[in-house]
C-alpha cells in the first residue's frame, strides 16, 4: 500500500525526501562501497556526515561559537538526569517550571541529584491547560538554572514568548519543537532535544549548550555523563549512533532546502491555523481544552462532546487513511501533531474530515 | 560502484540480507504505510519488532527465564558506568581483570563510581599480549561483581574458556564477540555488549542480566540509569532506538536463518585458521604479537617486518578493494577485523593477497 496520512506524536513522520535518500544510500554510501552504518565512526566518509549535520544545527538556528553542539544517545530523559548531573552542584538549587508530564519528569530525575524546587506550575485537575505568565514564576536568583518544556505534546501547550530568567542560565528542553521557528540561542544555557518528533529519528538527542557551562560542569560523574567529555571530543569520545546522525542530517538539510527555519514558522502556523479554526468554527462540537495564548503550533488536542464519539472520530479517520490521531492515554481526546514534516495537504484532509464528520453527527 | 571488503572493527560490515530487508521497507513497513523510523514506540507495528528482537537474543544465546534482555542507549562505554552506579553499593568493592584499553576504561569509570580494584592485568611495555590464566587472578571473594572484556579489539586477544569467579557476578563486556559462538549465559551475572561490531548498527546496547541484580540495584541513581526501571518496561521506558533495534532484529535473522550461533562457530573458526595459518606460514615476514591460546577470533592482529611494509600492504590492500586493515593507532600493524558478517571468501582473498605481497616484496 502507499504511505499513509501520519500524525503520530512521536516518533513522527519524516520529510520523504530524507528517507528516500537514505534508502537509495542503504548498500553504499556515495562511492565508498560500504553503507554509512558500516563506516567506522573514524573515517573520513563518516567524519563529514557527522560534522555536516553539527554545521546545519549552526546555520539553521544561528548558533554563535559561545555554543558547543552536541550530539548524543539516550533521548530527552537522559538529559532530565545530565542537566543536573552536570550543572547542579552541593548547596545549589534548580528552579523548574512544571507544564505537563514531560516537566514533571524532568523535575523528579533532578530531585534524585540534588535539590530542586518548583518555580511554577500550571496544573489543575491533573491537567496542564495553559503556559504560565511570567508573573506567576517565582525564581529563585541564585538557581543553578530554571528548566521548561517549550512545547507539550500531551497538554498541547507551548511557550509562545520565553520567559525572563535574569542571569540563571535558561534550560530548555525542545524535544517536540526545536527548529519549528528561529530561536534566539542566546537566551539559553542549555537546549536539547530528542530527535523524533521535528528533526529526525530516534537514537540521537542535540544538545546545544554555553561553553562557560560546558567548562564548569561537575567533574565527580562518570565521564560519559560529563557534557566536557563530549564537547572536547566533538560527539565521538565513544562511538556515535551513526545511522541516526546521517538521517539526521538528511532532514536538517531538507529543512535548509525549504527556506530554513523562518520558512518552516511561517507553514506551522499557517497548518496549525487552518486546524485551530476548524476547531473554532464547530463550538459546540469541538473544543481545544487549551487556554488561547497557550495553544500549541506541533500538537493540536481537541475533544469532542463524548469519549464515544472521539473513538468514533479516530476510527472513522483512520478508514479514510489518517493515523496517529488518539490524545495520549493520560487526557484521552484527540490529538494531530503536525511537525515540520506534516505537510499542509494532510491538515486539509483532516479539516475537510471534521467537516464531514460532524455533519454527519 | 559495488560494495567492497570491509574489515572495519566496528561499527562494522553487516549482512548483505539484514541491509537490502532495511532498504526495502524504508519507507513503508509491510502494509503500514510508514517507515519502521515513523511508527509509535507505543504501536502494535514497532511492538512486534521489538519484541521479535528480545526473543531473537534469547533463543540464539538460550538465555533463560532468570534473565532480563535489555536494549539500550549509550553504547557499552555507558556500561562502564551503570554497571558500577547499579551494582556496586557504599563498603564494597569491586574486581576489573585488565587485559586492554576497553578494560581501562571500564575500570577507571569505576573508579569513580566506587572502590574498584584490579585483579589481574595483562599488561606489558603498554601491550596486552595476553588473556591471564585462572591461577593469575586475585579475586576478591566479597567483591560486588567482576568484569571481563571477552574480546580485545585493539590487542587481538579473546578469553577462549572463561574464569571461575566461584559466587561472585561474572560481568562480561562482550561487545566485539557477542554471538561469535554459543556462550553458557548462566555463568554470566552481566553479558553487555555495542550491537555495532557482531550483531547491528551502532546506537543500541544488547544487556543481559540476571534478574535478581536487576531486583538489588541501587535505588538512588537517576531512574534512567537504573536496570530496573528497563526491565520493567521491556526497555519502552523511553523512546527507544527503533530504527537500531529493527535493524538489530534484522541481523539477529539473518544468523538465525543461517544455524544459529553454532554455526557461526564454525564459520567463524574456519576464517579465523585460514588468516592465522597465512601468518604462520611466513614467519619470517608476517608476525602475530599475540601469544597462542590468546589469539582472537574476530580480531586478527598481525605485524610485518617494519612500519613501512605495513603502510605498503594496506595501501596495496585497499587498491585491491579490502578496506579497514589498519591496526589500531595506539599499537599500528594490521588488523582484520572478521566478526560473524565477513564471508569466507573476504578472508580467502586476504590471504591470497598476504601470499602475493609476501612474494613481491
Amino acid at each position: 500500500m502507499a504511505r499513509i496520512i501520519n500524525f503520530n506524536p512521536g516518533p513522527a513522520t519524516l520529510p520523504v525526501a530524507a528517507l528516500e535518500r537514505a534508502q537509495a544510500e542503504l548498500l553504499e554510501l556515495g562511492d565508498t562501497g560500504m553503507s554509512v552504518i558500516e563506516h567506522s565512526h573514524r573515517g573520513k566518509a563518516y567524519e563529514a556526515v557527522h560534522n555536516e549535520a553539527i554545521t546545519l544545527v549552526r546555520e539553521l538556528l544561528g548558533v554563535s561559537d559561545d555554543y558547543d553542539v552536541l550530539l548524543l544517545q539516550g533521548g530527552a530523559t537522559q538529559q532530565f538526569a545530565l542537566v543536573p548531573m552536570n550543572l547542579l552542584k552541593a548547596g545549589q538549587s534548580a528552579d523548574y517550571v512544571i507544564t505537563g508530564s514531560w516537566s514533571k519528569k524532568a523535575f523528579a530525575e533532578a530531585q534524585v541529584v540534588g535539590t530542586a524546587r518548583v518555580a511554577a506550575t500550571t496544573e489543575q485537575d491533573k491537567k496542564f491547560p495553559r503556559i504560565p505568565k511570567q508573573n506567576e514564576l517565582d525564581l529563585d536568583p541564585k538557581a543553578a538554572y530554571v528548566h521548561i518544556t517549550s512545547n507539550n505534546t500531551i497538554a498541547g501547550t507551548q511557550w509562545m514568548t520565553f520567559p525572563d530568567v535574569g542571569n540563571v542560565p535558561l534550560v530548555a528542553d525542545m524535544s517536540s519543537d526545536i527548529m519549528w521557528r528561529p530561536v534566539d540561542v542566546s537566551k539559553f544555557g542549555i537546549i536539547y532535544a530528542g530527535a523524533q518528533k521535528n528533526i529526525g529519528p530516534s537514537g540521537v538527542t542535540l544538545v546545544i549548550i554555553r561553553k562557560d557551562l560546558v567548562a564548569q560542569g561537575r567533574e565527580d560523574i562518570p565521564k560519559i555523563f560529563r557534557y566536557s567529555t563530549h564537547a572536547a571530543a566533538n560527539s565521538l569520545s565513544n562511538t556515535p549512533p551513526t545511522f541516526n546522525i546521517y538521517l539526521l542530517r538528511n532532514v536538517l538539510d531538507v529543512l535548509k532546502q525549504g527556506g530554513g527555519v523562518a520558512a518552516a514558522e511561517k507553514r506551522n502556523l499557517e497548518k496549525a491555523k487552518l486546524l485551530y479554526d476548524a476547531i473554532a468554527a464547530r463550538p459546540d462540537f469541538y473544543r481545544s481544552p487549551v487556554e488561547e495564548g497557550s495553544r500549541s503550533v506541533m500538537n493540536v488536542v481537541f475533544n469532542l462532546p463524548t469519549p464515544e464519539l472521539e473513538a468514533e472520530f479516530i476510527g472513522a479517520a483512520l478508514k479514510q487513511g489518517m493515523s496517529g490521531l488518539k490524545g495520549h492515554r493520560s487526557v484521552g481526546g484527540i490529538r494531530a501533531s503536525i511537525y515540520n514534516a506534516a505537510p499542509k495537504e494532510w491538515i486539509q484532509t483532516l479539516v475537510a474530515f471534521m467537516k464531514d464528520f460532524h455533519a454527519g453527527s
